[in-house]
């Protein structure tokens, strides 16, 4: 039987939820990355509008939803909830699996929860043009959907490699009116420079930064928009975890275990964000699931130290878990998740052990989508088997210990654009990419000093 | 402002309309190939399951859904109405325009409301095997995503050309577990003669359903089943129209106009059959417009006749528009929409006058669903293009006429798979693919004699 809760129009969440308001500790500082010392408004300004600046900051719970954003959120939200009755027949589990779904956006994931409010907010204070840079074009996609909206050109630096082998991404992008670039390219310095040094580069999301971040500050007009890692992202993807927790109030459940992937750490940050933050209130206890891919494993093997966010070093330092800011991953095909660093947040959080990192192979977790696929009858994102394979995993505990807990995850985009992906895993050229320990350790050996 | 009507789980409907209670005139019967005389059901029962056989000539006005159709549908129905604001703007028309979006079932289409139920009343009877034929893998995705929920084994005969060229569905029925065969295959007697005559042969669908009927009627417990034109199918898809005239009724709003595109009729029907049944029994009136491709133009450009449904010319003769059973479609990319027939019912209606058939382009009906992505944020499928273009088209008369119309059209389905198509536009590669005369005129011209 499909147990699936929606809530209404009129239930969907008309604020944003900022755990900063509630961090047991604060977060280290951002710092400039010539000087060294925490950054201020004035030093983001040329990249970002100023409410956003603000929402980095910010120490307020809550953050209104503007009216314009909730409006163009109803497109597609509130999103259901399901329960996953068959795959728990499958698992044989008394553990409860409820699973929040995203790919009911119009691009398929999560990121259209930023994207949308990123663009009001550049509009609102008059900008005519963004900048962005795009792994497998999730996020890209995303953004030039909500560029769309409300008439703000946009220019994508896509990594060179999934520009010429994913070229779908690429035309739902092109279908929204942005423009999209293969990255390294001559149109900027960095580019110039990368290609002058090896013309066969395929790029990497780092370099993409670079380029994005360089074309923006030659231009008063144009800022830049990130899809992850940063504060206000987060923020404002708790619109997940919000309606989750109101869904599941409907069915009279509160989870035990929450369990999502994590890339940059967005998605997992907007479904479990809300109940921690509610645990640090309450004085309760909730177990959080980072589910992260071996081949990159920023959480579980990288190293929790100030780093740039991108290949150019442009980007200030940040805290964070990172594999070091030259680290490239293998060429896996959970493109969302191959970077080298983690959210500021997610990072200090699992330092200060509230959350959990498990890292998974590429096998493993395609093995979990397409378990869950014939159990439930959507198919995953690669990025979001991930989060499928914690969450199994945390069922077969429950199984083992005979404990009838409740599990959330999120499943946080559809496969439909990443068949190829199944198409290799089922033909038997799917392999296990690992990292290598002497890669990282050589990265890590680049990392900024700092004070 | 997004206008987007859902109804509750508990407003879905429970019923199926079936048009064949309101028609003013009966359909004419269906003959068997060899006798031409009427079928009855001993001569059905080889493919068919009993319930669906009896549906097919059923005379009630309604039809229960039975409570586990009712149940998987829930997964992605009720499905949610929009008015299309943006679009209306766009077009400066005082129209105003509602679509009701398919595109959020599992696999991307409205071809889940009739998989789900065939499968189940196949299981019912004990059924252990499907076989179908799909082209571009639409119905196949779908089906084999319902034969999943069920436990049914399913084989999906697939045009080869699509087989080859678009392995991204394909991919999806393997991950729901189904087995599909590049058609024309060794499997069957009709696949090896073909293959004989023509190793390099390419398949078309007339092909692929003969492979899949023919290695039915070899296994007692092996049914066959069809993703569009029959009676029942046409009847599944009503809940299509039966929600949007709740939603519309939310809305206090009711169509002038309803479009829809139609290959073998299903997505038509389903949105249009309950308002053009209501008009009937209201005697009021409402301009239904079925809107085909300029290069598979049955209804506008093929003879009203009896014609088999394959090109092996295995099954039995229905009284249809039919470019002939020879005929074969140039390779445009609206896969759904380049079938020889048309379904008996839309077929008869369209003769007796309730129907307005208009064909346009591949790049005509290209353009319109980049303005509605651009406008309204969703991209639709090529089949589904030709939906919007139609709806376009009456906005545009509207707004010559100055008449402030409701139009109402079916997006049938999401183009995330189809974005090769997308890029193909952009860059030029699109062209427009005119039947031929003399072709149309040489595959009528083999239209079986009948009484």
């Amino acid at each position: 039987m499909i147990i699936k809760t929606q809530l209404s129009e009129k239930e969907m969440p008309e604020k944003f939820y900022n755990i900063s308001a509630d961090l047991p500790e604060p977060l280290p500082p951002v710092l400039h990355p010539g000087r060294k010392d925490p950054v201020g408004p004035d030093d983001l300004s040329p990249l970002f509008p100023m409410e956003l600046i603000g929402q980095e900051v910010s120490q307020d719970r809550y953050i209104d939803i503007p009216e314009e954003v909730q409006d163009i959120y109803k497109l597609y939200r509130p999103s259901p909830l399901y329960r996953a009755r068959n795959l728990e027949k499958v698992l044989d589990t008394p553990a409860k699996i409820f699973y929040k779904y995203e790919g009911v956006s119009p691009t398929g994931s999560h990121k259209p929860n930023t994207a949308i409010p990123q663009a009001y907010y550049n509009k609102q204070e008059g900008v005519e043009k963004l900048t962005t840079e795009t792994g497998a074009g999730q996020w890209g996609s995303s953004l030039a959907f909500a560029c769309s909206k409300f008439g703000i050109d946009l220019d994508v630096y896509m990594v060179k490699v999934s520009y010429n082998q994913k070229p779908y991404r690429r035309a739902l992008m092109e279908t929204f009116g942005a423009r999209c670039i293969a990255s390294p390219s001559i149109e900027t310095e960095i580019g110039q420079k990368i290609l002058a040094e090896n013309p066969e580069s395929t790029g990497s999301l780092g370099i993409a930064i670079s380029e994005a971040v360089e074309q923006c500050v030659k231009s008063d007009s144009t800022k830049y928009a990130l899809g992850s890692v940063l504060n206000h992202v987060l923020t404002h993807q708790t619109i997940i975890g919000q309606e989750a927790m109101s869904q599941l109030e409907k069915q009279d459940e509160y989870p035990d275990i929450i369990v999502g992937c994590t890339g940059g750490g967005s998605n997992f940050a907007g479904i479990a964000l809300p109940f921690l933050g509610k645990s640090f209130r309450d004085n309760s206890s909730i177990e959080l699931k980072a589910i992260e891919p071996s081949a990159c494993p920023s959480l579980t093997k990288g190293k929790y130290a100030y780093d740039f966010g991108d290949t150019g070093k442009m980007t200030p330092l940040t805290k964070m878990h990172t594999l070091g800011s030259e680290f490239v991953p293998s060429g896996f095909h959970a493109g969302g998740l191959r970077y080298h660093g983690m959210a500021p947040i997610i990072s200090h959080l699992t330092n200060l052990g509230y959350i959990a990192p498990e890292a998974y192979t590429q096998l493993d977790t395609f093995q979990a989508g397409v378990t869950f696929a014939k159990a439930e009858g959507i198919v995953p994102a690669p990025e979001a088997n991930h989060a499928v394979k914690g969450a199994i995993e945390a069922a077969l505990k429950c199984k083992e210990s005979g404990e009838t807990k409740t599990i959330l995850f999120n499943l946080c985009g559809h496969g439909h654009f990443d068949m190829q992906a199944y198409i290799d895993y089922f033909d038997g050229k799917l392999f296990d990419n690992k990292y290598s320990e002497s890669e990282i350790a050589m990265a890590l050996s680049g990392l900024p000093s700092v004070g």
